[in-house]
């Protein structure tokens, strides 16, 4: 750095009056210390069943660290947590960028702690690499939800692949009912695998919309409209009104062309506004609906441990995945081979069967 | 066994006169000689080039083998093979059972045949596992192609998995092309994922129909509607013809809802009668125009590329996850596990952490 800063300038300012620190020194050396403490499991576990906060959001960071030290810790976690979760409704949100999904779910949130309820809004957002999240990252989007003493808010986990993002976002739900959330929303894009991930971990499936130019179906991913329990229309306020009820008429239309679920529950269209609140409580309504049916049809705890399962053997496949493409003697070979398939040098079968055979040469 | 055969009885036959042998026991004892050798993948793949058809039966039948020690000659014969293949349009039909599909096969694979077309038609049918193939099973159901000297027929391969199942008919394409066939038809029903599997091994995209009650697009699975390059509603003769114009409106209709394709082709619908023969020439047209259109634009042997990279990991996936599931030190433990995480007692991560200590414990 050649450049010197001048040393005075006709835009210099004086020097205002010293002010006193905001945060007392000693109580951030405590909170330093405290974050850097290497808390054990159990209290961590203790911490979030008696509603600590910072217990809760430590524990969240440990089952999110890509650390491999972590990852028996934070099992441990989960595993004290496991008997007191399980008692809430995971409700999943999904729809592309523009539709309000951020001012629906404040709307939407600040009604549900309205009626007493306990509201964790988590977000599963695989773009999210590097920016720790991109969905939910801004927390000022829901200024009044974040200030709420019944809600936390906690923006998407970052990995390299979905699978790895909606596993920690799983893990964190678990966290989320055993500290005492008795509503969890888990928000994702309308982008790529990512609505099949959050559909695998929620007991109903919320997609939201708004109209447009009468072609409201154009452009609707195949299997959303079918994993969807309802479809919501926000926005329906002003001048929009009269274009959401039309759009309404031809979701419902649309709805009954796919085949029955077997939840046996009617997938449901609303309209609503998260500027005018109308029509929020309505989407509840339906929720409650929902919950009534299918746990009296049993289909609400079949479809839970069921998803036990799925989870089991994703998170098998996932890391047996791991291992094999991040396998020292693997990644060069696997370039190599997929240039010569390509290339129709060698058939696919072929080369999956050289890298296999290297792979268990070096792990037996 | 007590009881004994009465000696005679009224109703005795006279014995009739002795016929001689319909087939030589010298020209048998040849078939069997050469069936029971142990054929060299080098003489398998001259085999195939030069046209043998007996060649061709023998490769698939290694390629379909579950003896792991075929694995790596079905893997010879498959890369010979290669420089020959790949000169082909393939063409995924699929259709619930009751729509017509042998018959349209039938009468789709005499038109192509008729205009010095070479066809293969293959099936993917994961519910085969032990009958050899429920589809194509019964070749007296396809009658004149059965005769036919340009055409080829083979039932699904039988296997555990979908997986094993669709690699093995992937496989079997290969070999196909490289003796000459120009035409690989692969037909799979209606059921579970298995036209997933189909849809990423062939150009072209078929789903076969019949008009009904008017609901045609009932139970019609997800996704399926999507992948269709083309819908052809079939038995449209007689009564019928009427409601298969109607059934062709609607479908239209319905396809204008889903968004463009990455292959720039409109997905089109026509009407045609195995029967009459009506339209089975308009299918083969449509397809041509597919090909001219996909060539031009250069998606085919993108989608091409893309599908053989899709195989490779495919079976390495398929390869990682057997090794692991049929490890004799994680079978009991991964039902103990599975119960655990049921009854709620461990969640769905920390069992497959255990599980996957155990198996890396035991492979390293």
């Amino acid at each position: 750095m050649d450049q010197e800063k001048p040393k005075s300038s006709a835009l210099s300012e004086k020097s205002g009056v010293e002010q006193p620190e905001i945060v007392s020194k000693i109580a951030a050396g405590h909170i330093v210390a405290l974050r850097n403490k290497n808390v054990a499991a159990a209290d961590l576990i203790s911490g979030i069943l008696s509603g600590n906060i910072t217990a809760l959001s430590r524990a969240i960071t440990l089952v999110e660290s890509t650390n491999p030290e972590h990852l028996a810790k934070a099992n441990e976690v989960i595993n004290g947590c496991l008997p007191h979760a399980n008692q809430s409704i995971r409700i999943g949100i999904t729809g592309v960028p523009g539709v309000g999904k951020s001012t629906f779910i404040e709307a939407f949130g600040k009604h549900l702690t309205g009626i007493g309820k306990k509201v964790a809004v988590l977000a599963v957002d695989p773009s999210s690499t590097i920016s720790h999240g991109s969905i939910l990252g801004d927390k000022t989007r829901m200024e009044e939800l974040v200030k709420d003493q019944n809600a936390f808010i906690r923006p998407s986990p970052s990995g390299e692949t979905l699978g790895g993002v909606a596993r920690k976002t799983r893990e964190t739900i678990t966290l989320c009912e055993a500290f005492g959330f008795d509503t969890i929303v888990i928000e994702t894009v309308g982008v790529g695998q990512s609505e099949t991930a959050v559909h695998s971990m929620v007991d109903f499936f919320l997609l939201l919309k708004i109209s447009g130019a009468g072609d409201e179906l154009q452009g609707i991913k195949r299997g959303i409209m079918e994993m969807a329990d309802a479809i919501v229309i926000n926005k329906a306020d002003g001048d929009n009104i009269k274009k959401a009820r039309l759009a309404k008429t031809e979701f419902n239309r649309a709805l009954h062309l796919f085949p029955a679920k077997k939840s046996g529950w009617t997938p449901k269209v609303s309209t609503c506004s998260a500027i005018t609140k109308d029509g929020i409580d309505e989407v509840w309504e339906m929720i409650s609906e929902f919950l009534e049916l299918t746990k009296s049809n049993h289909y609400f705890g079949e479809k839970r441990r069921e998803q036990n399962q799925y989870w089991m053997l994703e998170t098998i496949d996932e890391r047996l995945k791991n291992h094999f493409y991040n396998d020292k003697n693997t990644i060069a070979l696997l370039e190599q081979n997929k240039k010569a398939v390509q290339n129709n040098e060698i058939s696919p079968f072929a080369a999956a069967q050289i890298l296999l055979e290297n792979y268990f040469k070096f792990n037996h």
